[in-house]
C-alpha cells in the first residue's frame, strides 16, 4: 500500500483529481489545504475508506486510474493536520489488520 | 485470498460499495450491522459465494473494481455474529479444498 | 489451471454464473446438480471446452469475469458423476498435452 | 509462447471461436479438420501470422480474448497435416528468431 | 519509475501525443522545444504532476496508453532548459519522499 | 523492449496490422517491403517514434492490442534498408540513453 501527502496543491493537480473523481463529489476540492492519497488493493481501499471516514475533520473520494484493475486510489481532503491525523490513524489500523 | 471484516460501516462506505454492486441488489445495505469482504481469483469467487449463502443469516454480493481482471470482491452482508461465522466458514473451507 | 466443483449450487451462486454467461447459453442451468469451474490461459481453455464437449452428459459454458484479460473461466453442466468424470478427463488430457 | 492442435474439434469448440474471430472471417471453419492455437505476445503473433500465411494449406486467425492486454491468440485452420506443418514451421522460425 | 526527454520532437510523435491527452489541453505542444516523459503508478503521477506545476516556464498533461491500468505517462512541456529543471525537482522531490 | 521485423509481409499479416492502427494512417501499408516491430512500455515507444520519424525513408505508426495497457507496439514501414537502417538507430538509442 501507497501514501502520499500534497501540502497546498496546485490547480493543475486538482483539475487531475476533479477529472478521476466519481460524479457524486461531495468535497470541495478548491479550498482543500491538503490532499492525502491512499493506492493499493479493492479490499483495503474499502476498509480504508471507513477509516478515514470515522477521522475527523476529512472527506473521502474514490479516484480512478484508467482502467485500474484491482488497484484503487483514494483521496483523503481537509487541512493539513486533520489529513495527516487521518493518515496516521490507516497506517495504524493497517499494522494492526496484518 | 484476502479477508477482512468492516463493523458499523460509515455511510461513504456503503456508499462506495453500492455504487459497485450489480443492479440486483437484494440487500438492505442501510441496515446491515457488518460487512464481510473476500477478494480472490474469479473461480474461487464463485466457490466462495456458494459456501456464504449456505450460512446462515447473511446474503452475498459481487462487487465490481474498476476493470478487476480476473479478481473479483465479494461483499458478505448481515449482523456481525453471522457475518464472522459465514468468514470463518469460508477460510475453513478454502483449506479443505487444498 | 485451478479446478473447483460446487455440489448442489445455491440460487445466489447460479445467478452470479447466469450473469457472467454469453447470451447463447444452451444450458438450463436450474436443474443442474453439479458445477465444474476450470480458469486458466484463453489458449488452453479452448483446449479444455473441446475435451469436455466430448465427454458423457455435460455442457460447457464461457464464464466472463470482469475484464478478465487472458485468463478465461469454463463453466460444465451436468449431474454429479459426469461432471466428475469430465474434469477427470480434463486433468488427464492436460497431464498428456505437457 | 503456447502451441495447441485440437484434431476434429467438437461444434461447441468452434463456437466458442466464432463468437471470438473479428467479422471480416474469411476461414470456413465448418469444414477444418485441425486447428492449431499459437498464444503469445502481441508483436510475435504478427510475426507468426506472417509465417503461417506463407505455409501451404492453412488460413490464419486473430482469436480475441475479452481484454487480453498485449497477449493475442491465433487459430490456424486446415486439414491435420497442414496444421501441423505450418505449427512445425512457427516454432522453427521462433527459434531461428531468438 | 521511469524519465524521458524528447529534444526538438517531431511532428509524428506531437501526434501521437496529442492523440493521447485529455481534451482540456491547455499546451500549445506545436511551439514546444522539448517533451518530459515520466511514467508510473497513478499515486506518485499525480504527486509528480504537482511538482511540476510548481516549477517555472514549464505546463504538464496526462496522457493516455490505451488502458494503462494504475500506471499513468505524463508529459512535461516547455522550453529545454526548463524542462530538464522540471525533471531534475521531480527526481530530487521523489528521493527525498523515500 | 522487443524487436522484429517482417520482410516481404503477406497480405493477411498487413490486413491484422491494418485493423489495429489508429484511423489516421498516413502509410500505404500495401507497397511496403518491410515492417519493423517494436514493442515496450508507453514511454519507451513515445521516445522510439520520434527516433524513428527522424530516420530516412520510414513511417511509423501506433498498433493497438485489445487493451494493451501500458505496453504499445509501433510498426516501421518502407524499404527493407531503410527499416534495418531505423530498427538499428533505435537499439543504438536505447543503449546510450541507459
Amino acid at each position: 500500500m501507497d501514501f502520499r501527502i500534497i501540502k497546498s496543491p496546485s490547480n493543475s493537480t486538482k483539475d487531475i483529481l476533479k477529472r478521476r473523481m466519481s460524479g457524486i463529489c461531495k468535497t470541495e476540492l478548491d479550498s482543500v489545504d491538503a490532499i492525502g492519497l491512499v493506492q493499493g488493493k479493492l479490499i483495503d481501499m474499502i476498509y480504508v475508506a471507513d477509516v478515514a471516514e470515522k477521522a475527523v475533520g476529512v472527506t473521502v473520494e474514490d479516484i480512478r486510474g484508467t482502467c485500474p484493475q484491482h488497484m484503487v486510489l483514494l483521496g483523503i481532503f481537509g487541512d493539513t493536520s486533520s489529513v495527516e491525523a487521518a493518515m496516521k490513524e490507516i497506517q495504524l489500523k493497517m499494522k494492526e489488520g496484518k
